[in-house]
C-alpha cells in the first residue's frame, strides 16, 4: 500500500486540481480567464462575462447576440416547479426553495442533452431565485421580461416593477463579483460530485446546499444585519471594539485567499458611494461602512470582504435580505457550471483517504452480555 | 504567502480528515466503530448497527429499543412532501426524485433541533426510498408498518407485500453492508456541505446528488443489467472476455481500496447462494457471478465489489432494478449522517486551492475590436 498524505484541515493551501478559470492572490488581484475583476466591473455585461468564464474568451458581437437570446429563449421556469415550491411551508428558508426547485428542475430535464441541461439552469437560476423570494412571502410569481437582460430581469422579478437604468447597472456590477471565485466550498462540492458524473443539475444542488451554510454564502445577510444596528460611524467604530472584546465574529471581514484587500469588495465600496450619490441619499451607510473597516483593520487586521459591501449596496437599491443569498446563487452558478465542465474535461473521481483514529479489533457481544 | 501542497488528482491516497467510523484496507478488511464487517453481519441487526455508527459503541437492550422506537414514530413522511414528489414527472429518475424530496424535507423542518433533524432524516428514509420508486411507476404511496423494523419495512413499502421473515434478514444483511465507507465520494461531499455549516438536510442532499453517479452509487444497477444478459456461466466468461477485448467496463469490479477482496461482497456471494437455496431457485444466478468474478480475477486481477452481489442479491428478493440505488442511500444515510457529526466536532472549512493554468494579464478589447 502506498504510503498516505496528510494535508492541512480544510485542504488549506492544498491544490487539489488545476483550473483555468478564475485566479486570486493572496494580495489581493483577481482574474477571470486573464481579465482583472476591474476591467470586467466596468466593461462587461453580466451575458458577456458569464460567455468568458463559461468559454474561455470573449464573445464577439454574433456571439454575444446568440448566447444572451438563447438564454431569454430558456428563462422561463414551468409552472410545475412553481407548484412545487409553493407546496413547502411558507415559512422556508429562500435557499431550501431554490435548491429544491433545482433538484426539481433536474429530475424533469434528465432527458435534455449535457448542453441543454447547462443552458435551461443558468437561463432559469434568475426566476428561480426571485420566485423562491416572492413564494415563501406569499407574493405571485413573475415570470422574466423578455425585452430586459439577466441582471435588469433578476431586479425586476425580485421588485415586481421596471428597475432605474443606474440601478440595474449597479446590480449588475455586483453580480459581475459574485460570478466566480476558484475552489471556494461550493464550487468544491460541484466538483466533488461531478466527479461521479452525476449530472449539472445533481451538481449544483450541492452548490446551492453549500452556499447556504453561514460560513459561506450566508455572510452579506448577517454583515447588513449588524450594520442596520449602527445609527452614527462613532458608535459603530465603539460597537466593534466591544463585539471583538467579547470574542463575537464579525461577518463580512477576513478571506481565505484575500489577506490584505478583496479586490471586489473595493470596486463594491465605491459602488456604493456612486448609488447613494446617484439616488441623493445621504452617506451614512458609506460611512459606517468605512468605520466598521477601519476599526477591524486597526484591531484585526482583517480586509473587509466582498459580502461586507455587496450587503449595503443591496440594500441600497431596496432588495430585501433574505434573497441577497439566493442573488449570490444567481449569479455564481455560472462558475459552478464551468467547474463542472472543467472537472469533467479530464476527470477523476474524488475518493480521499482518512486518518482512522477509532478503535481497532472489538470483540462483538452480544445483547445479553452488554453493561 | 506559503507554499502550496500538490496532491494526486481525486485526492487518491491523501488524507483530508481523520475518522473515527470505519476503517477499510487495502488487503480486504472493513471496520465499523472497530467491530469485524463479518461479525456485524452475522450477528447485528440494522437498528443495532446504526446505533454503533452513530454513536461509537454497540447500544444496551434499553438504548436500542429506545432508538428503534424513535425511529419508528418519525418514519412516517409527511402527505406534503408525497405530493411535491407526485408533482414531477413520472419519468424522473428515482434518485432525483429521492433527492428533491430530502430537499424538500429539509425545507419545511428548518425549525426543529439539530438532533431531531438527524432522527427524522434517518426514520423518513426508507418511506421516501420505497415511495419514490412507487410514485415513479404510478403506484400509490405506502405508509410504514409500525410492526416492522427498518429492513422489513422498507422491503414492505417497495413490494407492497409482508416479506418473508429469511428475506428481511438477508436484505438486512444488505443494508448493514452499505451502510458505510469512510469518505467515499458522497461521504466526501456531505463533509464539505457540513462545513460551511449548512443543517443536516443541505449535507445529505449533496451526498445523494453525489450517489446518483454511475462512478459511485449507479454501479449495482448496470451490473445486475449486465448479468440478465448471460445465459450460462460458459456464455458469460466468453462474454466478459469479449467486452474486455473491445475495451468496455465490466461493472461492479475494481475498488479505490480494495485490491485483492472487498469483504462485502464475498459476504453477500454467500447470502446469494443461501437465499437461492432457502427459495429453491436454480443456482444459475450464482454460477453466472462465480464466473464473471473468476474471469476478471483471471485477466484483470479486479476483484468483485459490493454492488456486484448485491445486484443479485436484490434481484433474488424481487426487488425492482430501478430502486437499487436508493436502497443504496436509504441504509448509507446512517454514515453520511455520522460523517456529519464528526465533520461538525472539529470543523474547519473546505476550501481548497487549485493551481491556476490560465492565462494571465490579458487586457480587456472593446466588443467592437474584437476579432
Amino acid at each position: 500500500m502506498s504510503e498516505t498524505i496528510i494535508v492541512p484541515k480544510g485542504l488549506y493551501g492544498v491544490a487539489v486540481s488545476e483550473t483555468g478559470i478564475a485566479k486570486s492572490t493572496s494580495d489581493g488581484t483577481l482574474t477571470y480567464r486573464g481579465y482583472s475583476v476591474e476591467d470586467l466591473f466596468e466593461n462587461s455585461s453580466f451575458e458577456e462575462t458569464a460567455f468568458l468564464i463559461l468559454y474561455g474568451r470573449l464573445p464577439s458581437k454574433k456571439e454575444l447576440l446568440s448566447f444572451s437570446s438563447a438564454l431569454k429563449t430558456n428563462a422561463r421556469v414551468p409552472e410545475q416547479i412553481y407548484g412545487i415550491m409553493k407546496n413547502l411551508r411558507k415559512d422556508a428558508h429562500p435557499m431550501d426553495v431554490l435548491r429544491t426547485a433545482v433538484s426539481a428542475l433536474g429530475a424533469n430535464e434528465h432527458r435534455l442533452s449535457s448542453e441543454e441541461q447547462k443552458q435551461s439552469l443558468i437561463a432559469k437560476m434568475p426566476a428561480l431565485v426571485a420566485n423562491c423570494y416572492r413564494i415563501t412571502n406569499g407574493m405571485d410569481t413573475i415570470d422574466p421580461d423578455h425585452d430586459l437582460d439577466t441582471a435588469a430581469n433578476l431586479l425586476y422579478m425580485i421588485s415586481g416593477g421596471r428597475p432605474e437604468k443606474f440601478d440595474a447597472w449597479a446590480f449588475e456590477r455586483e453580480l459581475i463579483l459574485y460570478m466566480e471565485h476558484d475552489l471556494n466550498a461550493s464550487a468544491f462540492a460541484v466538483r466533488v460530485i461531478a466527479s461521479t458524473l452525476a449530472d449539472v443539475y445533481a451538481a449544483c444542488t450541492g452548490g446551492i446546499a453549500a452556499l447556504k451554510g453561514p460560513l459561506h454564502g450566508g455572510a452579506n445577510e448577517a454583515a447588513i444585519e449588524m450594520l442596520l444596528k449602527f445609527k452614527s460611524p462613532d458608535e459603530a467604530a465603539i460597537r466593534i471594539q466591544e463585539m471583538l472584546a467579547r470574542g463575537e465574529k464579525i461577518m463580512g471581514f477576513g478571506h481565505r485567499i484575500y489577506k490584505t484587500r478583496d479586490p471586489r469588495a473595493q470596486l463594491s465600496k465605491q459602488m456604493l458611494k456612486n448609488l447613494l450619490k446617484e439616488k441623493k441619499k445621504e452617506e451614512t451607510m458609506y460611512e459606517l461602512c468605512d468605520a466598521v473597516e477601519k476599526k477591524m483593520w486597526e484591531l484585526k487586521k482583517l480586509p473587509a470582504n466582498l459580502d461586507f459591501y455587496a450587503a449595503p449596496t443591496f440594500y441600497t437599491l431596496g432588495i430585501p435580505i433574505e434573497v441577497y443569498t439566493p442573488i449570490f446563487a444567481a449569479s455564481r452558478i455560472v462558475g459552478w457550471v464551468s467547474h463542472y465542465n472543467e472537472q469533467l474535461q479530464d476527470n477523476k473521481l474524488f475518493r480521499p483517504d482518512a486518518i482512522y483514529t477509532g478503535p481497532n479489533k472489538l470483540d462483538y457481544v452480544s445483547m445479553d452480555k452488554r453493561s
